[in-house]
């Protein structure tokens, strides 16, 4: 048993409303710190699955001992689930984990809730999973954990803060609206976008679909995500996002009505290279860094991609990315290793006389 | 010095005009297989660096010797430098490598080329790498290579099917126009729907970038790409590009108009997720087949990446892919392994007996 974390008895008893991939993880990071979380569902054989992973009891608490109640319920019925536990737990602070926060604390005022206990949240910790059962007490481990800035009180806030710091997750502070903006940007135009890409190809001559390369699926893996969780994310913030489509479709328009002119194509490209270079690269470090692909062929022999990662790992290269990909036709496999380009070369020599083949 | 290959004889000497990462990485595999190769380029000094990296040689073969030339030049002067080389080179099969084939084509006959000496084709071989420097004699090995169907004679065919038997490529035969739909859903409108998106992302506040998460990465990653080379590839296939774009506007226009509809935001999500799912799975698997990530931490110590790796591969699990992760604000990294999802659990509680500590 991990000894007790400093902040969980302040937290205790914290109240798990909706114990889905997100709440249920919430719970495991919290009961391992030692907070005693108690978990409700609309559906109790979920919380009950919850539990038996170790995200915390079904019993109910005192309510007006509960300190903490975290609201993980879909988008659509945050606010009124957020309103009753602010009246249901007099002394808690009261916080969710939806992708937006303009709408819900405008549903919240326009039904005259008290907000001086709610403090709104949203820890990005995507995942292709969903379910109690896939619920991780690591989950929020370096991510990004935004808490709506302007809402709850004093006391309030280092409440939710707690909570953020239990789980390990890098605090963010953003404006509601700023917020909402910055999610429709970076995640759900973004989301929308690739679902647009993907939706072609389901009308296309199967045949057709076997020219793809990688690129087309890096474009469309979002695609693959839950319809029922998306589209009410997508409702939620349908203000923001009908903005920034707007822009998207002026300059699809632009693109469609220049396509006879070279220069117009360039420049939506040129346009598009300097948006990737805005983004923060990983590990702090400016995303105009040049990597280089290094791509050596798995032999098909037992042990093989072990042996390879020993000998690429004595090279002492500075590892950026990983990836495998398969051959159509036969039964082979190439490791692609991502370093820095001026590694780039010396890693190709030194695989070529350990006798591995290079692809590029 | 490695046997020629059989074929070797039947394609000496090859002229390749345009010493790029396609031309030279061809002229490498021709040369290793035993062909006599002839390098031409606009400019001298890159046929001497392509020579320098093994491509071949910069003497000039005598015109009516020569089997096959391959022209290998930017796009937009792809039609008139075949339309020389045939005129040229009188006994020769001429083949291209342009992304499009119906265009140059029409081109060709515009220009009253006798056709029975060319061979159109596409070697679909992406790389962000550009320049002679980079050449790979394995490049194509595995990779798709469009021959296009109803182009050259019987024995002109043969050739190039000779040539991309040599390259280790996969043959597929598409007529023109059917190939250049199918790239232009499978790999330029993706591109344009990449950079639509990133461009976006160069008009926004900077720190609305840091709630950027991996899905957006996915989504862009192929906007940043040669901006000289994409506008005459989209340029080149514009009139399918156009109908296709034209599609997709339709889709967005929908999907503003019903924002308030949830509904219309649901449907536009199935139609992606089939889409994704129409895609080809890596290996002929089905796409269908469920993967999970398991995610570990990779310790700050050195080795530890080695040491993971051995840990993994003692599963015996079957290691789909592989990628690396890193924290913002702390040095550190995790690995994400994804596997067929029976074997994820088991995975993951070998990994902990191990002491690796798991995020997911």
């Amino acid at each position: 048993m991990a000894p007790k974390h400093p902040d969980a008895e302040a937290l205790s008893p914290t109240v798990i409303i909706g114990t889905g991939l997100i709440g249920a993880s919430i719970g495991c990071a919290l009961t391992e710190a030692g907070v005693d979380v108690r978990l409700r569902d609309r559906y109790r054989s979920h919380a009950v699955v919850a539990a038996g992973v170790g995200a915390g009891s079904v019993e109910a608490p005192m309510a007006t001992k509960v300190r903490l109640v975290v609201v993980a319920v879909p988008p659509a019925v945050v606010a009124p689930t957020v309103a009753q536990a602010i009246k249901h737990y007099r002394n808690a602070t009261v916080t969710d984990v939806a992708s937006v926060k303009q709408p819900i604390l405008a549903d919240l005022e326009a039904m005259g809730t008290d907000l001086r206990r709610y403090v709104g949240s949203h820890p990005m910790a995507g995942s292709e999973l969903s379910g109690p059962l896939t619920a991780r007490p690591r989950l929020f481990v370096d991510r990004t954990w935004v808490l709506a800035e302007g809402t709850g009180s004093a006391e309030a806030v280092e409440t939710a803060e707690k909570l953020v710091g239990i789980c390990g997750a890098r605090l963010v502070r953003r404006a509601p609206a700023d917020h909402d903006r910055a999610v429709a940007e970076t995640s759900h135009v973004p989301q929308i976008m690739s679902s647009l890409t993907a939706a072609r190809l389901a009308d296309v001559p199967p045949e057709d679909l076997r020219l793809a390369g990688q690129g087309v699926r890096d474009v469309t893996r979002i695609a693959n995500s839950d319809p029922a969780l998306w589209r009410q994310i997508i409702s939620g913030n349908r203000a923001e996002i009908s903005t920034q489509l707007k822009a998207i479709r002026d300059d699809l328009d632009r693109l469609i009505a220049g396509l006879d002119d070279i220069k117009t194509i360039g420049e939506l490209i040129a346009r598009g290279r300097s948006g990737v270079a805005a983004l923060p690269g990983k590990h702090g470090r400016p995303a105009s860094t040049t990597l280089e692909h290094v791509t050596v062929e798995i032999p098909d022999a037992p042990g093989a991609l072990a042996r390879l990662f020993v000998d690429i790992m004595g090279q002492g290269v500075n590892v950026e990315d990983l990836s495998i990909e398969h051959g159509y036709d036969r039964d082979v496999g190439y490791l692609s290793i991502t370093v820095e380009a001026e590694q780039a070369q010396d890693l190709r020599e030194a695989m070529g006389e350990k006798g591995w083949t290079l692809r590029s």
